[in-house]
C-alpha cells in the first residue's frame, strides 16, 4: 500500500472510530468511553486503537471534536442558510430540534449529556465542554442579535435573554421526548419558542405555520 | 442497648449513607456510585452497609426516594405554602431556582442529572426515573391548571405548555449555572418567565419586582 493508501485507510478507520465512540457516549456517558469498549464494538483490536489516541483522555477530547463537527454540520450550518434575522433564528431552533427528533444519537444530545455528566467534575474535560457550551450560547446569542438589529425583533428585546430561552427549550426536548413521549415534547419545545417570537417580532408572518 | 436505641441509631445511619450518597451521585453520577465509595466517604464499614442496602440498585432506588423527599421538603412543600394559582405558580419556580443557588447538591440537581445519565439505559432505575420526571410534570401542569382556573392567568392558557416552559427554564439554569457564572444564569431564568407571566396574567402585580 503506498503511503497516501494507508493514510486515507487511516482517516477512515478513525472517522469510523469516533462515530462508534460518540454513539457510546451518549448511552453510556463519556466517562464510560474506553478503548476497549470502542475496539468491542467495532470488532477490532484494542492496541490498533491506540495507534490513534494514547489514552482515554485523548479519545474523550477526540469525541468532542466529532461532535461538535457533526452539531456544525447538521444544525449550524443548515441554520446559516437561511436568510439572517428572525428566519435564521427559527431555523436554529427547528434544526437543532429535528436533529433530536430525527434519532442522529441513540442518547439524544451528546452535549446536553456531557454537560449534566461532567459540570461538577473539574479537569481538562470539563474545561473543554465550558468552552463549547460558551461558543454555543454566543453562537446563538450573535443570531438574536443580528435579528435586532435588521428590525425583526422589538428593539428592547435582549439577544442573551432569548438566547437563554431557546438553549432552555431544547434542552429540555432531548431530556423529556425520550420519556414523555416525543410528539407532545417536541410540540411543547416549539409552541413556545414560537408564541414568544410571535410577541416580539414586527412581522410574526415570517415564521411558519405550526400544526 | 434496647431495641428501641438499636432502632434509632439504624435509622440515623441510614439517613447520613444516603445524605452523602445523594451528594455523590451529583458530582460522579447516580451509576459511578457503589458502595464501597460511600462506604469510604463515610469512614464506616462496606459490611454495615450491606445491612441497609443488599445491592447497588437498591442502594441508588434509596437515594432517588432521599431525593425525592429532599426536593419535597425544600422546593414543593414551601411552594404549597402560598396561595393557589400566579402565586404558587411563580414560588415553584422560585424555590426551585433557589435550591440550586443555595449549592444545596455539590452536583447541582439530582433529578437533572440522573435523567440525562438514564435516559438511553432501559431498567429498573430509568423506569423510576421516568415516573418521578412524570409526576414532576404532572405537578407543575397542575399547578398550571390551579392559575387558569382561579382566572389569574388568561382562559386559552396550555397549562401543560406552560409547565413545559418552566421545566425547560429550570433545567436549562442548573446546566449553566456552575458553568457560565450563576448570577447571569439565574437572571435570565427568572427573567423568562416573569416575562412570559406578565403577558398572561390578569393580574402581573401579584408579581415579585425583578432587580
Amino acid at each position: 500500500m503506498t503511503q497516501d493508501g494507508r493514510l486515507i485507510r487511516g482517516e477512515r478507520t478513525r472517522a469510523a472510530v469516533l462515530d462508534q465512540a460518540l454513539r457510546l457516549a451518549t448511552v453510556s456517558g463519556l466517562d464510560g468511553l474506553s478503548l476497549s469498549q470502542v475496539a468491542d464494538a467495532l470488532g477490532v483490536s484494542k492496541s490498533g486503537l491506540f495507534a490513534h489516541w494514547r489514552s482515554k483522555e485523548a479519545l474523550q477530547l477526540a469525541v468532542i471534536d466529532h461532535a461538535r463537527a457533526q452539531w456544525t454540520d447538521q444544525v449550524v450550518r443548515p441554520a446559516l442558510a437561511e436568510p439572517a434575522g428572525l428566519r435564521r433564528l427559527w431555523a436554529v431552533h427547528e434544526r437543532r430540534l429535528g436533529f433530536y427528533e430525527a434519532g442522529a444519537l441513540p442518547g439524544g444530545c451528546f452535549f446536553s449529556n456531557a454537560h449534566f455528566e461532567f459540570n461538577a467534575r473539574p479537569g481538562v474535560i470539563r474545561d473543554r465542554l465550558a468552552a463549547e457550551q460558551s461558543a454555543w450560547m454566543d453562537f446563538l446569542t450573535r443570531v438574536a442579535t443580528e435579528a435586532v438589529e435588521l428590525g425583526d425583533l422589538r428593539a428592547g428585546t435582549d439577544p442573551a435573554q432569548l438566547a437563554y430561552l431557546i438553549e432552555a427549550l431544547g434542552v429540555c426536548a432531548v431530556m423529556q421526548a425520550a420519556v414523555l413521549g416525543a410528539a407532545p415534547t417536541f410540540r411543547h419545545a416549539r409552541r413556545a419558542l414560537h408564541d414568544h417570537l410571535r410577541t416580539v417580532a414586527h412581522h410574526p408572518e415570517d415564521l411558519p405555520e405550526l400544526i
